[in-house]
């Protein structure tokens, strides 16, 4: 029988990435005050979260800067603005999206930023590109990790040939995405053997980033946990697009290294989630990202249903099997 | 790797057990209206589910019959007014508390009931009265599982004897019940393995009914359907005391039995349990349920915060840690 973690031990390679201004900007435009985001980096460290994203390096070409808030460009000087120097072990980290993200220009040389990570975000047809990002950012000096998205519905023949072109780039963490919330806790399992293949056949780690649209995103994490998987993706309540991710305050209890520690978690919640939620920001489960997750589509119907206080899901679920 | 349940086929011993006016009842003092009932029961009918648990036969001498709807005490005419002779394959159960049934009078035989199933509820320190339970019910034609609650705080010796003078009575089901919502889906697979071995030594099934309080009510049920468990609990809209149950919605979305169908659970949802929310009533995962949870607590103390309408969760941890 497979024992998850050790339940009473724990492995100190595992890290924890707060995702919740990057994955949590996407449900509200990334309006999150200074205040928020520095009483954030505060919980964070007092929770023993290993890395803090911020958001994404989106292309100001294609963002218009004024419909979002700074954590949707994640420039230098506004995340120094909230870490100072960031003399601790608190690691500050990006996401860059393929094609949404001008890296030459916008991510500078390490030595110069506050940042320490860069994640790359690709899809399996934008591996080259994914690639580029890499090197670029590697060659500044960066930490960096790639998430290749939407693999629920992807053929394992392809995901091979792209975890063997990783590979031989210089990234240093594969991500396991499951965009679609639509992966089982068995399917997390075989295609953590399959990165985890990858992973060691070239001296990479593997990371799993998890949606909650099946009530799954903590099963599944914790299941990747016991499949090898290091890299944690957390958010604060869970907050993400659509039916949000894995809960950190769900993690941060099952995890048993003494470093973290779940309180400050509780506590930034009671303040500013729930603050957030009584604001009308809105996201997490619910019946009609269920019904995406079940037929493995990409939320954008349900977020749409979301977004138009929609509770007809009846209706919804014939418009969506329709379309199938 | 295990194989949960082998994917894309199904197990045909699997049953579903809608435990929805039971477990759901707990929370509004099982005041559903009759038609709710009626289209609950129709719903069932449609999505193929095994069984459908009406609620409790609780003892009129402790509990006041104008304090509770008709499903606290599941009267046989009650029953029949709802199903008439329920010439269907949806079979009827109930539950049956040791301690808070006056089972030698309120079963009657089944030959003049529309029952199917007594389902009794123990705790370890009870078994030699539920076993006089099981073998009344037995004796009067019915089938009868029997829930063993509250085993994440109990000693695995224990529970083998309990498994044990189970194995040796007539019950045809022995029931793995997540009282607390505290159970990880590894550790549901250790006692799945034990309640197995039990059965296979005595010929009977087992089950399970998992709570939501770490949001893996679903998670483990779909676990113990890979580690050999047939019978599996879920309600409409995790509807149950507390954080909740395992969703039906979740379950038949799974299964792959072509007997199943989710959509009249999306309907019936859609229609009845949406306007329960709408009334007031409350349930579901929150902070709360998360901590006793955590904490392997009963979650009593996280009930009566949730019906003082209390939103302090840092406070309410610091106190249930301290009582701890």
């Amino acid at each position: 029988m497979k024992e998850i973690s050790k339940l009473l031990d724990f492995r100190p390679d595992i890290k924890v990435i707060d995702a919740t201004l990057r994955d949590g900007g996407l449900v509200n435009d990334f309006y999150f005050t200074d205040e928020f985001v520095k009483e954030l980096y505060k919980a964070n460290l007092r929770a023993g979260v290993d890395y803090m994203e911020f958001g994404y390096k989106a292309d100001r070409e294609m963002f218009d800067e004024n419909k979002f808030g700074p954590c949707k460009f994640c420039d230098d000087d506004y995340i120094r603005s909230i870490v100072g120097n960031n003399e601790t072990d608190l690691k500050i980290a990006v996401m860059a999206d393929v094609g949404r993200c001008n890296y030459k220009q916008d991510i500078r040389e390490r030595s110069e930023s506050p940042i320490d990570l860069i994640r790359v975000a690709t899809y399996l047809h934008t591996i080259p590109t994914a690639v580029d990002m890499i090197e670029d950012a590697k060659n500044k000096g960066y930490e960096v990790s790639c998430n290749i998205m939407a693999i629920s519905n992807a053929q394992e023949s392809d995901m091979k040939v792209a975890l063997d072109i990783l590979g031989k780039s210089p990234v240093d963490v594969f991500y396991i995405v499951d965009s679609f919330g639509a992966l089982y806790p068995e399917q997390i399992a075989r295609i953590a053997a399959l990165y985890g293949e990858y992973a060691a056949k070239y001296g990479k780690k593997v990371g799993i980033h998890a949606h909650n649209n099946q009530q799954l995103a903590f099963a599944n994490t914790i299941e990747a946990v016991g499949d090898g998987v290091d890299w944690l993706d957390a958010t604060y309540s869970a907050m993400g697009r659509g039916a949000g991710n894995c809960a950190m305050e769900l993690l941060l209890g099952f995890l048993k290294n003494p470093k973290y520690n779940v309180y400050p978690v509780i506590q930034f919640i009671d303040t500013y989630m729930s603050a957030l939620k009584k604001d009308g920001v809105v996201w997490g489960y619910d019946l009609q990202y269920l019904m995406t997750g079940l037929l493995n589509q990409h939320p954008r119907t349900a977020i749409q249903f979301t977004k138009e206080n929609r509770s007809d899901y009846a209706e919804f679920y014939k418009e969506i099997i329709a379309q199938d």
